[in-house]
């Protein structure tokens, strides 16, 4: 870019600005926003920095010379995040701190009564020689720093290798363009809270429906994780995978419906009462119908074919085979191996070895061939969620005494 | 902008496209684009059409010498929404479909072999005369047609009034400007999916709910919508109401956790039966808590305060006027106003005479005065809020025999 008339880099920045909007995964966001203002200024390397409670938090380095000597696995190693003050010990520090420019033509050279120092540990620690440098604060419409902008070694037309300083009308566009990555960046920001924040309600919408079933929370976070896990490994796209992590929390929100006499009956149910108990899928699919969100119309599939056997003996339709919703037939096992191998108020868990045997029992008649085989070739991360979700003991007491349940929460508030 | 060199004029551009980023109301955001094109041209009127299903449907239109001449209130009621097919019959049409620019000289002056017509009727019923004329395609990344840009009648810069042609590097301006605008656009209309998803999966939590203590679903949507009317007059921000509409909507969550023996009992609850009713507010604050989620920490507030009353005799905690959180004392009044109101399973509504009568009787006692003021003095709003969501017969249906209930949703599932 470096002959192009101002017009034609202010076009450029334009579209910039444009595929930057377009994204809207954060991480992926900040190594665009470094990668273009590098190839704006023909930096050699660069560092984004994002501001948070009066410190910078290292996001994301690159280095186009060394990765072309170490190779992009070992250029990740060598970067660990680090926060550090807003203040003038660091040079992004100083330009976070007095919302300066700082065009720095050879950091050598910086004077020693300076108000900013350069910090050689990183050149001697890599091996590099680290000369110009150009280091802009990110400025949101406010006019409060979000983050500092750091080019390091301007490289010359020549492709010689050699690191020129940056030419002063550089500095105008590496701020326009750290203007546009600040709303990109607040966007995506914004996407990720709204989605959390979607998130958290599903999840607790699932909680209240395992809290009458006397199950705990962390039922319906491995189970989630489990689904999650057989669609990664079905090759599904993150954002389907996404998705089923969500919908499956869902599952059972038609226990809802059901009354206690036949959800809390601690003796074998009559046919009628499991006939009731049957229908928390058709009630699960009436909470959730006429909803135009995707996540909540999978839940109403996952809510109504998540007992749905693979033979054709499930409920409540007796769909068979590849009738049954992809996403049931991951529901299915995923609910069945967490019941399995999880304690509940009323039993204990299974060892692993016996739950395993049933699983492979019910191959082609409970579950989905394809499906188990893939469970049964991940049974690492399997066991991973299992302990990263486990019951305490405490999980259960609140299903013992309601009162005490009660005077426990209330305590909780009162100290609210 | 006449003047400018194109540099100044993309700089310009940068830090629209930064503005338009920062709007994420669909219709703010669309009022601003139009604006900005209009500014960037100094095109005394326009209109900005979006692409759906083959049509294009009006969206927004201005006219600064008009408004001058009648006044915002009449030009507003001159334009009513309309959508015409993606065709060559209409100019906006035509450049939807082929994806080119058109610079129009003067209208009046295109051959009638030209592929393209001028519609003047618009300028007829207006008493308007169109004279230049520029269309732009707003294409996505994709390429595919998001809408169309149509600005009118480039002023002179002597302010003469006169309508002059559109220069032709404008063309290329107002089409970078579309693009900035699209990318907006998709964003606005990403945040509004995502809000709407997570609205839709708070208004199902709500549902369940109350579907374990036999009241509608109506019932929280009216109740909402008292809410948010009363936090309307209160003067709250747009913000802040549509808070209120979304955490008062999940008030009962903690009903999930009493037992059906005393949420249905058909009698008078004994005084432990009532105690622990009365713990459906704890409960809910228990099934919210911990969570980040703005509105789900005011659902948990809303949950544990909608029931203390205004001389601190309500429950749990016996809370006192201003001590009562705002949303509470809100709450309070909504849900018991629409308790009185509205038919239940088990009993028929009040006249509103007795609903007014109760409620005055309970001023300062169980609600805060100026709430309830507010309140009555808006009844007008309340009334139509009342016939919107009033309950049919057969809301109340699935209450009386759970066994029909499933056999019409096992059909409704299996015509799914």
């Amino acid at each position: 870019m470096g002959r192009s008339s101002l017009a034609e880099d202010f076009e450029k920045l334009l579209n910039v600005g444009i595929a930057l909007s377009s994204i809207h995964d954060l991480e992926k966001l900040l190594d665009l926003i470094l990668k273009e203002a590098r190839r704006l200024t023909r930096a050699d390397a660069g560092t984004l920095y994002l501001a948070k409670d009066g410190q910078l938090i290292f996001k994301v380095s690159q280095c186009q010379s060394l990765t072309e000597r170490w190779g992009e696995a070992r250029m990740r190693q060598m970067y660990e995040s680090f926060s550090m003050p807003i203040s003038r010990e660091s040079i992004a520090g100083y330009v976070a701190l007095t919302k300066d420019v700082l065009n720095i033509a050879d950091v050598r050279e910086i004077r020693s009564d300076a108000s900013y120092h350069y910090n050689p540990s990183w050149d001697e620690r890599a091996g590099y020689v680290t000369r110009s440098m150009l280091v802009v604060p990110m400025l949101n419409r406010e006019g409060n720093v979000a983050g500092v902008l750091q080019l390091i070694n301007a490289m010359s037309d020549s492709d010689d290798g050699k690191a020129i300083p940056f030419p002063a009308k550089q500095e105008k566009l590496v701020s326009s363009l750290a203007s546009q990555a600040v709303v990109a960046i607040e966007n995506a920001e914004l996407t990720d809270d709204l989605k959390q924040a979607h998130l958290d309600t599903i999840f607790r919408l699932g909680v209240a429906a395992e809290y009458r079933d006397r199950e705990t929370a962390n039922h319906i976070k491995r189970m989630s994780q489990y689904c999650a896990l057989i669609a990664e490994n079905l090759g599904w796209s993150g954002e389907e995978v996404d998705m089923i992590l969500r919908s499956s929390l869902m599952h059972d929100v038609g226990k809802l419906g059901i009354p206690d006499s036949i959800l809390q009956k601690p003796g074998r149910l009559t046919p009628e009462e499991r006939h009731i108990m049957e229908y928390h899928t058709i009630i699960g699919g009436n909470i959730m119908k006429g909803s135009k969100a995707a996540v909540v119309k999978q839940s109403r599939i996952v809510a109504i074919t998540h007992h749905e056997k693979f033979d054709g003996t499930g409920y409540p339709r007796g769909l068979k085979g590849e009738e049954i919703p992809i996403a049931g037939r991951i529901t299915i096992l995923a609910d069945v191996f967490d019941a399995l191998s999880s304690k509940r108020v009323y039993k204990e868990a299974l060892a692993e070895d016996d739950v395993l045997r049933i699983l492979r029992e019910g191959r082609g008649s409970f579950f989905d061939p394809k499906i188990l085989d893939i469970f049964l070739d991940n049974l690492e991360a399997v066991r991973k969620i299992q302990s990263r979700y486990m019951d305490r003991e405490e999980d259960f007491d609140k299903f013992k005494n309601l009162n005490r349940l009660v005077i426990e929460e209330e305590e909780k508030v009162k100290k609210a």
